[in-house]
Order: C-alpha cells, then sequence, then structure tokens
C-alpha cells in the first residue's frame, strides 16, 4: 500500500496524553470559575456565513481569515468569540434575561504567519457581559475580580491586573484639542513599555504631528505612576475640565474602590494611564493582565467595556463588558517556562489492575468495583511479561497496581502496590478503595500552575 | 450603518443557554464515564492537510469534505474523530504506551445535505483502544460495559447494545462459497429490520445474484434469535465447518461471557446476527446501540474491532476497538422526544445577590463569600424596579433571591427568598450557604435524560 507521510499543521498544537491532562485542568478551572459569577457556557458553530463573520470588515482580519465555498455558499471559520456572540444575541435578544452572562471556550481561527508559539487554530476562554440598553458600572468592577480569582485558581500569584479608562484618555485628549488624533496618539502610547518615553515623544511630534509642548503634556500624563490611590489623586487634578474626563474619573474611582470587596488585592492591580487596547470598540474600562515575571509575554487576559456589541447586525443597544484569555499561547508559554505543575498526576488511570490467574472474572469484577466508587481502573489484560506490564503503569505514572491472584482471590482480597513507595499491602476492596483515594487526595494538592 | 441580517447556518447546532447546560451535563458525564476506564483525554485540530485525512480516498467522504486551499495548502476540516487519531498514533507511536486508550469528544464536519435532525457540524464522542501488533480479547468485551454505564448516567434504562462478530458472518459466508460477495450480503442484510425478510431475500436474488437455496440459507442464519445462550446454542451447529466461523465464535462467547463481571444486565445486551457495520475495516466483534422506545432513531453509538488503525500512514500495525457517539444527533433526537428532564437547574446562578441599599460593599463582600464556599452567584447591581429583578431571576430559573437591606446589613445577616416556596429566611452567610446547598443537592437528583 502506498503510504502518505502523516502530519500535523504547523501552527496547531496537538499535545502529547500527559500535557492534554494538564491543558483539561486548566479548562475546568476555567469553566468552574466562570460558572461561580453566573455566567452560562455558550456553544457556537465555528464555521458561519462570511457576510456575518466579516459584517465589520476591515484589513488584518480578513487577510488571515479561513474563508472557502462549499456549494454556493460563502464561508468563514471564526477568528474570535466576539462577533459570533454579536451574532447570537442579534439573534436570540427576544429569548435571552439581560445582562446576559456568558462564557465560552473554543477554538478561533487565524491564517498567520507561523512562527514559534504562535497558532492558527486556538482556544479563546471569553467571558461577556451584556445589558440590553444599559449596563451598571458595578460589572466593570467585578470583571478584575474574575482575572483574580481565575488566575489564583490556577496557581499564579506574581500577576497585575492593569486598568484604565478609556472616557479618562478621550477627555484627556480633547482638554488638548487632539479629539480627532486620539486613536494615533493611543496607539504610539500603547508602545511606551517596548521603546520608552523619549521614542514615543519622537513619534508622536514626527509621524503623529503633535506640538512639543502637547507631546511633554501627554508623556507627563502617562508617567503618572505610584499607588492606585496616588495614581487617582493625581488625576484629580484634571477634574472640571472636560465632562468626559470626569466621567471617566468617577467609573475608574467606583471600579477601584469596590476592588477590596470583591476580594482584590492592592498588589495585583493597577491603574495603568497607558493602557488603552488598540481595539477601536472600547468606551470604558479597559484591563491588561501581566504575568510579573514574564512582562516579555504581554497581556495574557484582555479586554473592556464597549457600548455597542451588535451595532453590525441590530439596531439595540447592547452595552457590555468581557474578556479574553488566549490560552493555547498563555499553555504554551507556560510550557515553555516551565511553569506546568509536574507533580499534579498526568496518568490516564488511578490503578491498573493486573489479573494473575486465568480466569479474568475476579479481576473484572474488582475493576467494576473499584468504578463504581469514582476510582479511575485500568485493568490490563495483554499477554506481557510481569516487568513489561509494571513498566507499562510506571511509564504513563499511574500511581497504583493491583494484584489479583490465586491467594488473593481466595483471601477475597487483592494486593495494593504503590509505585512511588515501593509499598504493597493485601486489602479487601473497599480497603484498596479507601487507600487510593487518599493517596489521590495527597497528590492532587498542587495547582496546575506552579511559580518558580 | 448599514446592517447584516444576522443568522446562524443551516446545519448548525446553536443551543439557547438552557438547553445548552444540559448539553454541557451529557459532555461532563461523558468525560467522567470514559475516565473511569481508564481513557485519556485527548484533543487534535479540526483542520489537517487534505492529503492526510482524504488518505483512505473514496467517494462519499469525498463529496461531503470541506476542503479549501490557504495560501498554496490544500486543507481539509476533519470529518470524524478516527482519522485524526489514525494520524496522531502513527506520528506519536514512539511516544505513547500501547495498549493506548484515548477519548474524544470534539466537533467534525460533513457538509451534507441539510436536513432536519442532520448536522454539517456534530459533536461525536469517541473512545478507541489502540494495541501495538496485538490487542486482548478481553477490550472487546470491555467495549460494552462502558457503553452500559455511559447510557445508565445519562439516565437510559430502554436501551439494547446489540453485538456481533464480523469472522462469524465472513465465515459463514465462506462455508457457503460467497466469501468475495459477503460485502454486498452484508449491506443487503443489514437492511431487514427497515424492509422486512422478502425484500431481502429478493434484493439478494435479484440484485446481489445469490441462487435461492444459499439466500434460504443466510435469512435462516440471520433469523436466529433468542436469548444471548440461545444464539450461541444455535451457532454451534455450524462450528467445525470453518476455521475463521470458529474463532469468531470462541470471540463472542468469551466476549458474552464476562459481560455479567463487567455488570451489564442480559436484558441491556443482545447477540444480533444482523449486525455487520456497513464499514468495510471492522474486522472482529461490532456494536451498535438501540432505544429500545425508539428504533427509528437507529444505532446512537456503534463501533467495532479493527485490526489495523493507520495502515495508510505507517507499516505499524495498530490493532483496535472503539466506538462512537453522534452527540449532537443525540441530543437533538433527545430534545424532539421530551426526553431531556426540565427538572434538572439550568440557570447561570444558584442564587441572585440584590443589594437594597446605596452602599454596595456589603452585598459585593456578601456575593465574594459565597462563592468561596463554592455556590454560584451574580451579583446584581442594574436600576430597575424591584419586580424586574424578580422577573430577571425567576425567567432564568435562579432558585435563590439573596437581599441585602440596611436592616439586613445592621444585623450581619441576609435575607434568603426560595423561588419555588416564597419562603423567606434571615440568615448569616454561613447558614444561607448550607441552605442553598441542600436546596441544590435536593434538585440535583435526577439524572439528564428521563424515559418516559
Amino acid at each position: 500500500m502506498e503510504r502518505i507521510k502523516p502530519r500535523t499543521l504547523s501552527g496547531f498544537m496537538e499535545l502529547l496524553p500527559a500535557p492534554q491532562m494538564q491543558m483539561e485542568r486548566i479548562m475546568e478551572i476555567l469553566r468552574r470559575t466562570y460558572s461561580l459569577y453566573g455566567f452560562t457556557p455558550l456553544d457556537t458553530p465555528a464555521i458561519e456565513s462570511a457576510e456575518v463573520l466579516l459584517a465589520k470588515g476591515g484589513g488584518e482580519t480578513e487577510k488571515q481569515i479561513y474563508r472557502f465555498q462549499k456549494g454556493d455558499s460563502d464561508l468563514a471559520l471564526r477568528f474570535d468569540l466576539t462577533v459570533p456572540l454579536a451574532k447570537y444575541v442579534a439573534i436570540h435578544a427576544g429569548e435571552l434575561c439581560f445582562p446576559f452572562r456568558r462564557y465560552q471556550i473554543g477554538k478561533v481561527y487565524r491564517g498567520e504567519r507561523a512562527q514559534r508559539g504562535r497558532f492558527r487554530e486556538f482556544y479563546q476562554a471569553d467571558i461577556d457581559i451584556i445589558g440590553d440598553g444599559k449596563l451598571s458600572i458595578i460589572n466593570e468592577a467585578e470583571i478584575p475580580s474574575i482575572i483574580y480569582r481565575t488566575f489564583r485558581s490556577l496557581g499564579l500569584r506574581r500577576f497585575q491586573i492593569r486598568i484604565n479608562n478609556r472616557k479618562i484618555l478621550n477627555g484627556f485628549y480633547s482638554m488638548l484639542g487632539l479629539s480627532d488624533r486620539s486613536g494615533d496618539i493611543m496607539r504610539t502610547v500603547d508602545k511606551l513599555d517596548k521603546i520608552g518615553p523619549d521614542k514615543v515623544r519622537a513619534i508622536l511630534i514626527d509621524d503623529d504631528g503633535i506640538a512639543p509642548e502637547q507631546a511633554d503634556e501627554i508623556l507627563r500624563f502617562i508617567a503618572i505612576r505610584g499607588s492606585n490611590a496616588e495614581v487617582l489623586k493625581a488625576l484629580e487634578s484634571y477634574l472640571g475640565k472636560d465632562a468626559i474626563f470626569d466621567e471617566g474619573f468617577g467609573e475608574l474611582s467606583t471600579v477601584v474602590g469596590y476592588l477590596g470587596d470583591f476580594g482584590v488585592p492592592d498588589e495585583n492591580l493597577a491603574v495603568d494611564l497607558t493602557i488603552a487596547r488598540g481595539l477601536d470598540y472600547y468606551t470604558g474600562t479597559v484591563y491588561e493582565t501581566t504575568m510579573l515575571d514574564h512582562p516579555e509575554i504581554g497581556s495574557v487576559c484582555s479586554g473592556g467595556r464597549y457600548d455597542n456589541l451588535a451595532a453590525y447586525y441590530t439596531d439595540r443597544q447592547l452595552p457590555g463588558v468581557g474578556i479574553s484569555i488566549g490560552l493555547t499561547r498563555l499553555f504554551y508559554v507556560l510550557g515553555e517556562q516551565g511553569m506546568l505543575n509536574p507533580e499534579l498526576p498526568t496518568a490516564p488511570a488511578d490503578a491498573l489492575v493486573l489479573p494473575m490467574g486465568e480466569d479474568l472474572s475476579p479481576a473484572i469484577s474488582l475493576a467494576t468495583q473499584l468504578r463504581e466508587q469514582g476510582l479511575r481502573v485500568q485493568l490490563y489484560t495483554e499477554a506481557k511479561k510481569f516487568k513489561a506490564k509494571m513498566q507499562y503503569a510506571d511509564r504513563l505514572g499511574i500511581p497504583y497496581v493491583i494484584f489479583l491472584g490465586e491467594d488473593e482471590i481466595a483471601q477475597g482480597k487483592c494486593s495494593v502496590k504503590e509505585l512511588a513507595t515501593g509499598t504493597q499491602q493485601t486489602l479487601t476492596a473497599e480497603d484498596a478503595a479507601d487507600l487510593i483515594r487518599a493517596g489521590l487526595e495527597a497528590r492532587m494538592q498542587g495547582t496546575v500552575i506552579r511559580e518558580k
């Protein structure tokens, strides 16, 4: 037979079983955490009509998208989870209750140039809260608490949620009479971390055509640093000059003010006036989350408040706030940095049952019994040497091997060996289950991510 | 702004929040059940190289597939989870431990003609056990026990796992000297349930060119009915005439013999000599699962034993056994039949916290505290009338509403109202959590599927 060389496309993550188990654990934590805040799971198709998906149009997206014909349909793979959400809410608005809180963890597709750590198929893990006409500011204060709890549940401590408010920025540029250039300015200012203030000033003046004294004013503004209280205090000196600025200041103060009640410690949150988020549609609070020991990774969880989710589909005003975790990239980076806790079990089973006699009935019954107690049990019945069977358990990291020979069967017991210690005990099935459960509990103590 | 009419493509399932919650629950049960048997979760890309995906080639598949160019790559969306598994095992054979047991729940794509209850994007939930060179027959006996436990965990009782062995069929046709026509014959025989024996006989003779006395012999064979013991007994009369038949008989006896130990009751399993499975690559035990009260749906879980998973990619012999549940179609049918238990909660939250005063801090703290106890809590802070807030909880099916007014705050308590009964109690946060937890437990008693 002529053979085809099997291969997985570059830019597509395909994990071996052990890391896949860690990925599943992360997804489970995200699902659980999002659920705690009243978000309902949603699942939309990966394929949409190209017309619907590209309603907004625009350059980069259009180039990267996977778009194709099937019959006479013009189709495309989703490139994020926000556009499908907008479509979903526009279609189903009459059947949903607002505020509508949904989470979605799903694959999206972007045909970017393949490079290390960049993926063409990747998971996003999104939450959004959509209001009907209005949406309370408190939702914007709740978002950092969800980010905080999510990352803490994964095991991270050394991270910082950076927040800002677009109204403060828009108001500030309006004070300077630069409203119509605020988009360009924010894109330039966004590079501050990477290129430093001098180069930002140069670009502002040379490329964006800002007067030097205004550029200095901008640099003074974005240089405001300190504790959250200090930053808010410094912003007070700009109050009373622009209504939008004042509104943004009020929102930011409210958001910061409630964070303690939401359980977010000061050290995990910083008001940062340089955060703008590139996207045009954010209108209020914006969020970025950085890992303090790995700033080079950039933001691992970003989002913000927008005034109109589905303007391309409906004239219903649907303001919202949401965040997105680029899960595949985050997982890749955590692996690269050696931050995935190797001590958490990744074995496919908790125990491997090895029948030692001809009649397999007692071993099958035992395995069935242990499964009824909730244990993950694999029955090993291949005709292999004893050593090979033990190596199988060892290579997979299965913590317990259970032997069932004539003696054990006669006594109504089984022998349980813990591979890590070599300890072997002859026990009833119930006691074996208890022993294994206790051992598993001890092994499950750690978090998925381990900081160094 | 010019608006695009939002729409979801036909043949693509997109659920409202309540049914989506039921779907999530089903998926969670599948994941848990598969895990109990030592299957490890796997996730492969939805897009593969067309050359790799279509290695086997062949008519129907090729017509239905979503295939497209991106740059100069010829790509296609996976149409099942078996081909990607074959590719995965062929690539990673050196890093896997055999037998390799994996489950995968993922979306697959087939551009079929759209019709009611047929989907172009649908979930398959597969398990496979892959051996390296050899695979013990016990694995074939374990599969029905996994099907049994899966369907029972979902809440089904009225189902039957029908099994057969391809070697018995091949051996039988070999006895008749019809080996080279066994494919056609099996396809005809497969229609027995739908068209009855007379029409099967007519097609065998007229279309398949089988002599009338041989057609009668075939009909006599597939008419063998009765308890599993009776069917095996009837098959004994054919023994000693064909080695393949005898081997198949031995395997079938072994599989049936161990089912009791695996905990599969007789009434949920039937040896059925008409089962062949259309696919060419099954070589041993084959499985179909039917819902006894809905035979019109056909098989909801099928599969079998194959000798060579990845022959198109590698010369390594990889025998296996696997089954697949067509999850999206099953979910659709269950919904149509009204079999999804409406009593299980589908609300996005267990409790809705309603702050009654100006200062939201106590309400935020309370919500945070309840979440730390594992409760799913939504904080409702929109400026709406009291009645609208209660309607929100009611429409979403949120079972408890928690009020926090001046009096409660002064007492360090909160008022918990159970919407179903109207009962309201003023409690500490700890007692409120206990009350809600107990209420949830009572609500979670039922199974996802409810037979009538």
